[in-house]
């Protein structure tokens, strides 16, 4: 049962719904789930419609460019198809921590996040006995301020080796150089721990107990060349009290980040995170 | 700037959306909003549209027989067409507890609920004074097992005078005849002070504190003949601790309250909310 | 039934538990609440006890100084003695938004609130009728860069004249002077909408929408001569998504700004709340 | 840095708190933490204290026998000694699903709950290889109706043979005799896929879908002979709608599992918890 996904944006205008599914079912699709949306701010329509492969009249390969030709180029759409029988290569970058990295292992293990990890990448070696239970080729490609370039070339090689489409900063306490990050648009998606933009940067979880809040949180965003200004994908916090010290801001927060993370790691492969003017659309 | 709200559900098929938007659209109508729903344990289909009514090519008064006729008939839809700029006429009814209605008339006051107030209706005299406040007439009809069918009689009569189309019980702490009931499906919101299934019936925060749950809650629901069984719309919880006695439960429980019962009767005032089998569709 | 409240903060060291607790035995109070918390960031001791005062040996006017005399100065003490049955004089300050005044008004009349409302201030005319409907004096006093120092005395004049002890900004949008600030130190409570750090400052939904959150929040904290720097007392955020607005973020964190101002006040006015090294332990 | 933790129970009088600091103190222990409580339902003191061991006159195994006869005797306290640098000895009992035995495996791992899971215990084989990974012996005894009290003999043998003193049940799918609750009181804690009492027995997601509610939640409890009846430790929940089918609402709720079981682990091996007629007082 697999199923087609086709993600647009366009200026707005009158029609564009009927237009599309009306394509859709003229190929003789039958939408199965259909959500679109108008950004007032910007004034773009953005659409994601989903529909059975069975009967479909078009070809796999065919679809992206034949929605181009006769509906998308008079539009000015950008368009976008996936399939939901496809599973993403996805490469986990980690440092120290290990709690992301177990739970979205165990995620993946357990049949509840459809994707591949080939390779975990670490700027350590203290993970790789998790990598090992897990079976995953572990690569530590230590990273300083002098071998950074050459470290992210090493990085880039082996991404392409193993074919990932998509790179999952797993609390991995490097900063990604701006020519990563552009090769790799919307391709790469971080947790801040903090709720951003409060706390951006260094340390958030002490500078959270200094200021004495009483929310910690955790920020799924796309990595983009401002430091912890990329569009956000999913965001949540847990409450703390004047009891807690920073281990426990520490601990409570970890919990957070894990679920923020597969939050945010589940949507984009579904293909439900659209970025319009630096902030997602994420469907229902 | 007014919309246009249809609402649609009828058993699945393909191509029920693009014949729906196309409708639409043929009839110039710019849609603005579209989400739709397929129910998988029912097979139902449910849509919500709106569109702009400016440039629309049919009357307010023709557009749900236009549908029918030309779309719903052939799909055995069931549909129901709003404006946005409908103030629906809302009934409240309380017994001896103020919270809901202070907040439900201060939004409206504030004109955060589009919606009009023209009558309360209590079984005792206790909230008068608040609806002095507002200068709204307050109904003392008081109800035993003796006097109810009377008082239901009284109530009704009330309910038409004031052309009344949906009556939220604001914590009325009677339960309406069957009769009542069945006049007015779906037009009846209650909120419950607790989280559906558990604790319904009588005194919920005295048995939630016996068993000692960690979270207290209330449920808003349609009023169906089965107490406390009615579609759910909108249900909300907050923790509570071994620290807390009865009386905090029902303190901080009241919050919550007010909460659910808000958002349920704007969802509904909004034209969000559908139900099938027995279960709620709220629409975004 | 009546309590009195002892807080006590000073410099930790062993034993001030016990020491603390012995004293209230030995004048024949008997202890329904003790909490006690240190601030390990500033080796700071906190407590709060709670006991009845039927059968307690000193009279009212007698426990501070005696406390102070027997067990305080020997430690360095900061201590402060209040009694549950006193109802606190707070003034309400507002600008043109009546939703945290409504809520506010209703929890006192609720008699969720213990405390009394003798005036409500603000620098515009708007939500006079809100304080008719109540029946509380309203005091119009316009505030420009000119006026503010008159406005201020004129201000300060009316809580003397009506015996306030508590100033809560109830989305009062002026600053208050440093003068005024310093003369009422933790006795000015504001609702800031935003979980700050984040957005600080002005428009802080506007800024949340554009940055493209997927949480907003609220913060009641003490008024310090930093804007929005003062300790934190209660903090919450409300999920949002792409589908809303600025204005369905307005409306929705207006619940959020409620319960947290709420929150905040029922914990000041019931002395749960201690302020060390800028941080706040807010007791059970 | 080892802390000793006493927790006391008795029925309430004038005085206990004093007595109990004023004997930490006498043996020159300098409390870090104290907290007590009265249960005002059954009229029962609780309190949880924890002191520094270095410089405490009684040696570990003497302070229990001590307290009792210098205190505890005098009040019919019942009092319980631990120790912050002992490791409990848990055992998991699982069936199928993986996640809470991932997620508590991995805390261990990280060094985020301090105690040993010297076996794994299930009544299928499948989540060997899960065990394998973590290098933890895994006991499969399969249990029908017909062979339930071998194995529970076997399941106890092997409890005994490892030292263990909690059982947690990460979503172990069979009802254990009375017999073995008995010899386990308070000492087993499992996971309930609903916020209870709501949806208490079999197949509650389904149950939950088929109500149509807005939440789901999870329950953590120790186990008694009622099923599903026992103290509450934790409880949490998450928000569904209507686009969540039954397979959702399973995934969702998982997260909500996971972190309910680890947290209600967490407060046990802590010594955070006390059972008072029926229900728990889970300290800060």
């Amino acid at each position: 049962m697999s199923n087609a996904i086709l993600l647009v944006h366009c200026p707005d205008q009158p029609g564009l719904v009927a237009t599309v599914a009306a394509w859709i079912q003229r190929h003789r699709g039958n939408i199965v789930d259909l959500e679109q949306h108008v950004d007032a701010a910007s004034d773009t329509f953005v659409l994601r419609a989903e529909w059975t492969l069975d009967g479909f009249a078009l070809g796999r390969d065919d679809i992206g460019a034949t929605f181009a030709r006769e509906v998308g180029d008079a539009h000015a759409m950008g368009s976008e198809v996936y399939f939901t029988d496809e599973r993403p290569r996805v490469a986990l970058f980690v440092s120290r921590l290990s709690h992301c990295l177990y739970d979205l292992l165990s995620r993946v293990d357990a049949g509840e996040l459809p994707m591949d990890v080939p390779v975990i990448v670490s700027n350590h070696d203290r993970l790789r006995p998790v990598a090992d239970r897990f079976g995953i080729p572990y690569a530590h490609i230590p990273v300083t301020r002098q071998t950074k370039s050459v470290a992210e070339a090493d990085q880039q090689r082996l991404l392409a080796d193993h074919g990932v489409e998509l790179v999952v900063l797993a609390r991995y306490m490097q900063i990604l150089s701006d020519g990563f990050v552009d090769r790799w648009q919307q391709q790469i998606i971080n947790i801040h721990h903090s709720f951003l933009p409060a706390f951006a940067g260094a340390r958030p979880y002490h500078r959270a107990f200094e200021r004495g809040v009483k929310i910690v949180g955790a920020t799924s965003h796309y990595v983009t060349a401002d430091l912890d200004e990329g569009p956000i994908i999913a965001q949540d916090v847990v409450h703390v009290s004047h009891r807690d010290t920073v281990d426990d801001l520490v601990r409570k927060g970890r919990d957070t980040e894990k679920l923020v993370l597969a939050r945010a790691v589940r949507a984009h492969i579904e293909r439900r995170v659209l970025v319009v003017d630096g902030r997602t659309t994420v469907f229902g």
